[in-house]
């Protein structure tokens, strides 16, 4: 499949592996890259030099495209993005920001920028910023989320409309059938991350891991909205906030009960019932931790049958 | 095309208009049913002799299959239903309430019976109750609303999953590309909402018709989450809602809140201000208000060339 996703990233197939705080650092990443896809480090949980030691490592398991994702609100950003200029990282992916901020910077040293949006208004800064690339993420998606709660179904459309960029289907995608529905809507490739977190490569604990497994329906819910909206797996951490929202807790009192660190504690330490555990919906359809080899032959065998079996569906 | 849904009901196409309270008479449905679709009346805005009246003015507008939408909950429910029979009524979609009340009574009388469920555990009741067929709508649809928030994209993999039934896919779908995408994940057809309400033959007051061609990404919103969850269409009495939301009112306090008959008031009265608008997450992408014939010839060739640029993409 050559489209804009795989010719701008020199990639074989058009899925990335989101760069997810805790669960993606170079054995994801990499795994990922040599099975035809993109890998990305999640800078998000890394200080500079933990994400120095994540590129060594990288670029000695890999030959192939990989990036790194930055959420832009990160307290070291002037030093994460020198050393990603350094090690002449090709790809970044930027998030939870200005897209304006960094993106012509990086493209000055040959970089390849993509920005993760959630809305129109953030497509079209993208655009005035000159990025390369989207991600539109929808409601669906683990972690940090939008404000106007689109899902991926009513968000692809509605950003294709706006914007002449390539597009990156982000949200409730973890199969081939999914990947082949976004598509349908009219993305140029596919960011997947629950999928990935739970994979044999991921470095989220094996508790949470195990916890992505045994998500089902409804297990996931979009909280902490008077803060910055966040999708978090039902846990006894998560019914404090539960019954903070019922009660109608102020931002402040919200604040207080995240704190700091609570996404380690939980992802990456396995502390399940006072940790902050990251996921998407999509985890209700996820039943087993699988190799990424494993991953991305389902994902690539189930889209070609779903397209082979559109073959008959004229109306 | 020829598939588990269009041969259940006898129609050319698998695109069900949902039954909607105050949007959908027998213009609507008659012009659906007309145009190959399956049109149903929305008797959950009815009384017994105003469905009467709908039931005579569909036969003599159509001789195509249609149907009738019953909210199960409904207080007139063993009149309606006796209605329903006595004017043979060849296929009834029933909600809001428990698959196994009415099926069997139904379909003794050779009525097709279909359900509507948001979660899997509903879904499985519908198999032990011996429907026909199954509607599966997520989180983006208009009005009540599944209260595990599952979206479109996550649900009908699902569905697929734990029942064999024809899966009916609803919420977020107003184009032949979303109807690709959902059948891509398995759905055998579509039940579209928010698109027929702004339809020229929607019996929905004009200036609600014109609020939903005006509504942008973020306009919805899953209110009343503390009775049962119910997708609106922002105006002042939402915000009156949302007041309450952050503040955590209690569920007596937002029932007398919401009072009686704002769906009428708003919906069919065209009172925008007091009413409660129904609408789904799709009315974002619905920008004029059209004719059902150029609606469906619309999904049906954007479904073909959806399916079409198809055959180019295998992996």
């Amino acid at each position: 499949m050559k489209n804009r996703v795989t010719g701008l990233f020199g990639i074989q197939y058009p899925i990335i592996q989101g760069g997810m705080v805790w669960c993606s650092g170079w054995k994801l990443a990499s795994a990922v890259s040599n099975a035809g896809g993109l890998g990305l480090l999640g800078a998000g949980s890394m200080h500079p030099e933990v994400l120095k030691e994540h590129l060594t490592k990288m670029k000695a398991a890999t030959k192939k495209p990989f990036g790194v994702n930055v959420p832009l609100l990160y307290p070291e950003m002037d030093e994460i993005m020198r050393l990603i200029i350094a090690e002449k990282v090709p790809i970044v992916f930027t998030s939870a920001g200005n897209p304006a901020t960094w993106t012509k910077i990086l493209q000055a040293e040959g970089i390849i920028v993509v920005h993760v949006i959630a809305n129109t208004k953030f497509a079209l800064k993208c655009q005035d910023a000159g990025v390369d690339a989207i991600v539109a993420e929808g409601f669906e998606a683990g972690g940090h989320n939008g404000r106007e709660e689109t899902t991926t179904l009513c968000l692809i459309p509605q950003i294709k409309k706006a914007v002449h960029l390539p597009i990156i289907a982000a949200g409730g995608i973890g199969s081939g059938q999914a990947m082949a529905a976004v598509i349908a809507l009219g993305a140029d490739g596919v960011q997947i991350g629950s999928r990935f977190a739970a994979s044999m490569e991921s470095s989220a604990h094996e508790s949470f891991k195990q916890k992505i497994v045994e998500a089902k329906e409804g297990s996931t819910h979009l909280t902490f909205k008077k803060l910055a909206p966040v999708r978090l797996l039902e846990n006894p951490f998560y019914q404090k906030v539960l019954e903070f929202e019922l009660r109608g807790a102020s931002a402040a009192e919200f604040e207080e009960l995240l704190g700091k660190g609570r996404a380690k504690l939980g992802m990456f330490e396995g502390y399940l019932t006072e940790g902050e555990l990251e996921i998407g919906q999509v985890s209700a359809l996820i039943d087993t931790i699988k190799p990424v080899q494993e991953i991305m032959d389902e994902l690539i065998s189930g889209f070609n049958s779903t397209v082979e079996n559109f073959q008959k569906l004229l109306l």
